[in-house]
């Protein structure tokens, strides 16, 4: 995996709304120190809450990267984006995008790039050559976010998590598996996007052995009752051989993500399918929290909530955003 | 899907030994009204047991695609294999083929494509724009063949059933997932070569709602006890919304395929995961019957092998090639 190079500019050309700038404004809340300034064009609608930059400036104070963080309709790239991302390249900026469509494609950011020597990432298209997964068992320790759904919160919980142990000065990584994952990690690989074949391979790549005091923390994706995704759930949890996870939930989702007839599972059975699944690559794996998005109930109902959970299954269960995840690390050694 | 058409002339080029025909011979053994003839240059070491024949003659005798169902080292074409695929293209054949590298991506084989207006058919490589799944429930009867490894006879159980429902006048069609099967029923999608986001989503394109009474058969992959590839298998189990589904097992395997370190789960456990898990997406999938390649024992071990899983699971339990599926079949209507 190659690594992103920061400080990043961030680029946001003329987005529609603050939605469409949700990656880029995921990599400011928790990488702010790589983040030197934002690039707007006439008419952007989003706002980072960060420098108005240019690229010359943004290159004096020392940008290595400039990043599309930007979710646009269509995906496409807009015309009038490609003289900027093309500047940026002279200017002495590799570009990293996070749209569907791959820089590479377009024949004038291609060609700058070859002629300034500048790299391209694509986040969403993993590249490189990848091995099946071999399940061998590997050294250090690895903890993954699981879910009862989609978008229930497991990046942030990874996040949260990672930056408690930093700040304990234990020894730990994010390994990221989604595209706002990669831009905040500088690596990655975007595991639903992986050829179906390489999916446990991919995440033991991402997670490779390590010190034995070393944790990755690693960033899961859908759930294994998400009918659409399952599969890349089932492949990241085996690839992964976690020694812990952690379940992430939504409480007032009424049914799967993208899918009004399918049900939500109780935490119960997400939990034992997890558990019963996980065991097929590491026997000690074991769940040591819950963390649940309470940010839809009031801070009472919230803390009712948490408190009824942690009698149930007799684990910390907390809200990553608003409690933080400290009882989670106290358990981990 | 685009559809083959058949009958097939099947080039064997010149492969080194039998192994390496051994996808040629599954559609020479499950559709030889298909197979017009044989091509093998010099040195060919593999025999499909059918009559050699030169391109010109097998046109005449109404060939309408070359098939390369070749393995050989490497996965690349051979150069002295393109002569004859450009003249079988001039003589007016589509070309089909099972090799990893892209038939399109050798310019001479290219560029003879698009002078004769013949289809290139690469079986390893989805190219279809794929849905993800969405799990809404749809009409029609499938039954899916699950395996406790790769390799236990899952195609073999799905051909063997689809042939004893056509004998009985039942709808029925085969849908494959893997390269062999492809060629055999001229149509289907490579499930592990696709975008891990669009496992189940390609499986529910490949066996639509259907009339009340048809039977899709499709054609399992891989193993959920499999820690490389179960992703591809939760994927498929779940778009394939199975109303029935059979236990595949070669009973003296000692580990999981290609993984020594891998003990194999026992078939109770394989079984309850794979219902556990269909039921996500359909709440009535049950087991019908267990398949098991009885080859390494002796007639008489293979029996009374076969007499103990019935009396253990209650359900019919069969060699597919020696017993045949008839007991299985009786079961569905």
């Amino acid at each position: 995996m190659t690594e992103m190079q920061n400080p990043y500019l961030m680029f946001l050309g003329d987005v529609g709304d603050q939605l469409g700038a949700k990656t880029a404004q995921g990599i400011v809340d928790w990488r702010p120190e790589w983040c030197i300034g934002q690039m707007r064009l006439e008419g952007c609608k989003a706002d980072l809450g960060i420098e108005d930059i240019s690229i010359e400036d943004a290159v004096k104070a020392g940008a290595k990267t400039m990043v599309i963080g930007i979710v646009n309709s269509g995906g496409y790239l807009p015309k009038h984006w490609i003289s900027k991302i093309v500047d940026a390249m002279h200017a002495g900026l590799d570009i990293a995008s996070g749209l569907h469509i791959r820089l590479s494609s377009i024949p004038e950011i291609r060609e700058a790039a070859a002629k300034t020597s500048r790299k391209l990432f694509d986040v969403r298209h993993p590249t490189e050559d990848l091995p099946t997964g071999k399940a061998t068992p590997r050294s250090g320790k690895r903890l993954l976010a699981v879910g009862t759904d989609c978008s229930v919160g497991k990046m942030y919980t990874a996040l949260a998590i990672e930056k408690e142990m930093k700040k304990r000065g234990m020894k730990v990584s994010f390994a990221a598996t989604g595209q706002t994952g990669i831009f905040i990690a500088g690596q990655g690989i975007s595991i639903d996007a992986v050829v179906a074949d390489f999916i446990s391979g991919a995440v033991e790549k991402l997670s490779p052995e390590n010190d034995a005091d070393h944790w990755d923390i690693i960033e899961g994706q859908g759930s294994l009752f998400h009918p659409s995704f399952a599969g890349v759930s089932l492949g990241l949890l085996h690839g992964a051989q976690a020694d812990a996870l952690v379940l992430c939930h939504e409480p007032t989702r009424t049914h799967m993500r993208g899918l009004p007839h399918q049900p939500l599972p109780n935490l119960k059975e997400c939990m034992e399918l997890n558990l019963l699944t996980a065991k097929l690559t590491n026997k000690h794996a074991k769940f040591v929290g819950i963390s649940v998005n309470t940010s839809t109930l009031s801070v009472t109902e919230g803390d009712t909530y948490l408190a009824s959970l942690e009698d149930e299954y007799n684990l910390p269960c907390v809200d990553a955003y608003r409690t933080g995840v400290a009882s989670i690390v106290d358990g981990l050694t």
